[in-house]
């Protein structure tokens, strides 16, 4: 474990900031901002539960104000994209010397934290999932990889992202350190905002209607077509995928086929569509209709999504429905 | 009222029906076939009593049993598009001298019928309105027309189109008789295409972002883009329109902001949607889908809209949802 990475802190404790916060606790000091002071006092009493793939309980710091922070040397942003610019707000002006990350879906995180103080930022995407049973318990399910790298906007250093690549390993989470992050986070843009788009418009979890292309009507040519689009739009940006987003799909609905407990179908953001709660739309499909714009690539499918589900958003806050 | 009108039998009972057959009792003798046989009871017992624009009770002869029909002169087939090939089973060998008209949402009633019996057909659309406040009781809202025609596909003679619009007219009822109803029916389909689309995938009723084309996340581009591929569709079938259908949008939007209670802002899909029922879709944006697969025209929004809304009939019946 790299010695400069003493003292982490997760900002955020849903269920990936819970898994990360819990494990890291273990290897190093582990502190966590949450939003309301009496979960804080419960983490601090009670500590952070994991079951599933892990079973213990991380001893965890917590508070819910951020000027209670000591210092910290890696901060990890497990807040949902919507919540970044809040954060970045209630960051500023601390641990100057810190590196910070980024874990959120989409596009786009890393300007929005950039824009509240000059700390090098790692970018990274997670393919590990769980579930939050309470403020105090999160349940560790598909125990796949984080992905980090240097974000090119503050040039980090590669060292960092390695120790910062270290440490989770070290806490028993897989991570992997990637010189360039940006094929891996354009394979999981496109990926999103085919499956998350999807199941937001049909409340459909993932499920292998998404593969399913034998019929004029079957859900699967939606899919296919945001996929299509996502990949002009990538290649018109000179950007060569890591993963081909229709593999990462079929291999999705295969795995939740063929077990019932590791592979989360729930798309976050059909959970967000089911608590009534805003979506991550504009960092997944709206980030790239707007990069699709800027392009000039056609994007017919992805912009309606996009638009679709921003309405269903105002559903919910207008409240016209009959 | 033309002598060959005698007896009319509306088949369904819903708003539509509902408006039709109590409308229709007060110049001929008017039966209506319910589904249910506790409902012909009530119909029998204690008539149908209409309010809103329009305050009677109108007296009317049901039965849930097409058997106990008597020889009717005219059919008139108000069942949701999805009811019509069982409508059409239970209609079989009955009143074979009479004239069927069908007046559902969407393209395709007629041929369904056409495949149970030669009864002449007639076409028709209808911009009335009303809200079914319970099995006996229909409120009267919009009181615009019922457009009909003669169906090409049984040649009907138009004399018969223009009795049946005046019997209808004479009920107090709007109508009006054209000799070729397809450009008319085709502006209403894209409309509904549109409109309907839109409403079950955002769950919004028809409002003002309907219209709203300001930014690039705006909702109106979407209800434009099916606009627009409807139109596409309807040139290459060799159709002129009869009314532009984002004009129909943009006026119905006006009429809803400006009376409360004159339109109904809820599509009839979004009803279906609300109420977990199968909807309409197959006989509207997947009618236009489908000729734009015959046609050769590129409608990916459209497709898309067709397929996601099947998805989410899915998700209903899959029981999948966490």
């Amino acid at each position: 474990m790299p010695a400069e990475l003493r003292r982490v802190c997760v900002i955020g404790a849903g269920a990936i900031g819970g898994l990360l916060a819990a494990h890291l606790s273990r290897v190093c000091e582990a502190w966590v901002l949450t939003r309301r002071p009496q979960h804080a006092e419960q983490l601090n009493r009670e500590g952070l539960r994991i079951s599933g793939k892990h079973e213990f309980v991380g001893r965890v710091h917590a508070t819910a104000d951020a000027s209670e922070l000591p210092d910290f040397d890696l901060g990890i942003i497990a807040v949902k994209a919507n919540d970044l610019d809040n954060v970045g707000l209630r960051l500023t002006g601390l641990a100057p010397q810190a590196t910070m990350m980024t874990i959120q879906n989409g596009l786009g995180a890393e300007a929005v934290i950039a824009r509240h103080g000059d700390w090098p930022l790692i970018s990274s995407v997670t393919f590990m999932s769980g579930t939050r049973r309470s403020d105090m318990h999160v349940e560790y399910e598909l125990d796949t990889a984080t992905w980090l790298g240097p974000w090119a906007g503050t040039g980090t250093d590669q060292a960092t992202v390695d120790a910062v690549a270290a440490l989770i390993n070290a806490s028993e989470l897989n991570a992997e350190a990637m010189t360039d992050l940006v094929p891996a986070q354009w394979s999981k843009l496109i990926f999103n905002s085919a499956i998350n788009s999807v199941s937001a418009l049909t409340e459909l979890p993932h499920v292998a209607a998404f593969v399913d292309e034998d019929e004029a009507s079957s859900l699967g040519h939606v899919v296919r077509s945001l996929v299509d689009e996502g990949k002009a739009v990538a290649a018109a940006a000179g950007i060569e995928l890591y993963e081909d987003p229709w593999e990462m799909n079929a291999l999705a609905v295969r795995r939740g086929e063929t077990s019932h407990s590791d592979y989360a179908h729930l798309p976050s953001m059909l959970e967000d569509v089911l608590a009534h709660r805003l979506t991550e739309v504009d960092f997944i499909a709206g980030a790239l209709h707007r990069e699709a714009e800027r392009l000039g690539v056609p994007v017919p499918v992805t912009a309606a999504a996009h638009r679709l589900i921003k309405g269903k958003e105002a559903s919910w806050r207008t409240g016209v429905k009959a």
